[in-house]
């Protein structure tokens, strides 16, 4: 975990980008935009594509991969790719035995809630994820000047599917061990932060130009809850990437009392959901760079709404130390593609500042 | 909607109550307490009543609303009892096409998108839950000395129902029309808030101690779309009770930025989720009467750590101007009945104050 990361291939210097120039907090040519989950069901081709083989499947096929995360970098102007994969990847790949059941999610066959079960977890050893660093690879030979983001789920969130053998709502066997257990607790996050540090360094090393750590349902938790039991370990992951000279993106629904909590586990920019406005946003993480924070149910209320929206929220993030605009959650997979790219026009027809 | 409410019978006078004292923010004689979702599947002998009945027969059915009702009381020493119903009666009642399904929930026949599915849906007469009416007169005359807690959804998470055609993670049709088209928007929302207002007095006129408006996905919009879409409505909910003489409990999840709003709605009671410390919701809404908000999940903690989150919640409780202990959401399915009762306890063994 300690070693510096080398590089398979030297990085691409991607100096004007404008994505990684906002990350940075400098001054881009255009206001950058991605979406979440900008890869997936919203586009036909990908469905087309994903017929008849398993998510895992398609995780771990190199060729698959690529073709996917490039789909919409070529159908909407988007100024970053963000590498198609699924939050419990790394789990697999180490070894433990789950699935991801469509129109489920992922089951684990054996939930963790005992120690016992803690220390056996297997680690996730870099050569297990060879086909993502594969597609990695594959993808920054083929994007050109657009920026590749590597993707990897927060041990609070991989946590919560390994304990409840599921997705789950309430998260009530998560913290039954959380608040009932914490030694066991932090021994299972712990692993879990090696599990995604390991993941998201094999992905640096093989060229992804930023990263996201994705704590999708840190928002269940209150503030005081965070910081004991999820903040140190999401320290670890963002922390262990302090030298990897690469942006690092944090974000969670719901989380806007943790914003500052969660730009201290060493978030270089602070991915806002939809229900804090980017200035509120600022103010909680003075001179952060912001992500966000459109309502991807804003891209079902048609083209005024939308450009009105775009405009509200771009005026917004020009009080953060630097703004990528993206929606404040994953795009839903009902909505019209088309909708994405006209979206992403209205945004580049912004000017930028700083 | 405008005439006086005139009990049926005599509202029982009930000065001692602890739940009624700590809601008009007076000094209870011990810390009062009851639980959302406290009547239903987390009980044996709810679960043994309702085989083979459907769930809206059971909210129309005044015996077994009323044995329902009574069950949690019967068991935990709660201080108050909430009456057995469920968001969707009242649109039932008053001739939506919509039936719970089970696994599922409300699943509406024609959601409801356009101005002309507005202005046909139907209005409820008070005389439409007559059979809610009686279920209050049976229980005020079981409960003794316990007051009666009436409920009703708000328009919003009615109009969610009813718009999405069912329950709903991200609301993308709701929002859409929200946003979309306002004019329709509000006069959805004005009717369903003279629906909630009706269902509501209805259940004050037949002898409810106190109401509680449930707005459960208010928490899915931002300070700014809450204000501008919702608020006016709920005001004119709980404003049509001002002159009931019962105190008003307000309650959403995750609603941490909307406490001010939503006691301006007309709350005398703000209800709080787990993510939000009373304190904090008390700085928040000063001198306001706060409910809550033991996180349902720590029922599953064990009891070391259930009787610590007690004594936490009723000392941060006591920044507020009365506090009424409750979870911060309802009751999950698969909590063991047993726990609550000693939660109950737990509450009982601290010493109000104010």
């Amino acid at each position: 975990m300690t070693e510096l990361i080398t590089p398979a291939v030297a990085r691409r210097s991607l100096p004007d980008a404008p994505f990684l120039v906002a990350a940075r907090g400098g001054a881009p040519s255009r206001v950058p935009v991605w979406f979440m989950r900008q890869a997936g069901r919203s586009l036909p081709e990908y469905r087309a594509l994903r017929a008849g083989t398993a998510m895992l499947a398609a995780c771990f096929d190199p060729g698959m991969v690529t073709e996917i995360t490039l789909q919409p970098v070529r159908r909407h102007d988007v100024d970053a790719a963000i590498l198609f994969s699924d939050i419990v990847v790394p789990l697999v790949a180490a070894g433990v035995d789950l699935d991801i059941v469509p129109g489920t999610g992922p089951v684990v066959a054996t939930p963790i809630r005992d120690p016992r079960q803690v220390a056996e977890l297997p680690a996730l050893a870099a050569e297990q994820v060879d086909p993502v660093a594969e597609a990695v690879r594959l993808l920054t030979a083929e994007l050109g000047g657009t920026p590749l983001i590597g993707f990897a789920g927060a041990p609070f969130t991989l946590a919560s599917y390994l304990v409840e053998g599921g997705p789950s709502r309430n998260h009530e066997r998560t913290k039954a061990l959380m608040y009932g257990d914490p030694a066991t607790w932090h021994a299972l996050l712990d692993r879990l932060a090696d599990t995604a540090l390991t993941f998201l360094r094999a992905q640096v090393a093989a060229g992804v130009d930023a990263v996201q750590l994705f704590d999708s349902w840190a928002g269940a938790l209150s503030l005081k809850d965070y910081r004991e039991f999820v903040l140190p370990h999401s320290t670890k992951v963002l922390g262990g990437l302090a030298d990897a000279g690469v942006p690092r993106i944090h974000f969670g629904v719901g989380t806007g009392p943790l914003l500052p909590a969660m730009r201290k586990a060493g978030a270089d920019v602070v991915g806002v959901d939809w229900r804090t406005p980017l200035d509120q946003a600022a103010a909680a993480v003075p001179g952060s760079a912001l992500q966000g924070n459109l309502d991807p149910a804003v891209l079902f209320a048609g083209d005024e709404v939308i450009q009105r929206e775009v405009a509200r929220i771009v005026a917004e993030g020009r009080a953060g130390g630097g703004h990528v605009f993206n929606l404040g959650h994953g795009v839903l997979p009902d909505t019209d593609p088309d909708v994405i790219t006209r979206t992403v026009a209205h945004v580049h027809a912004h000017t930028p500042t700083r």
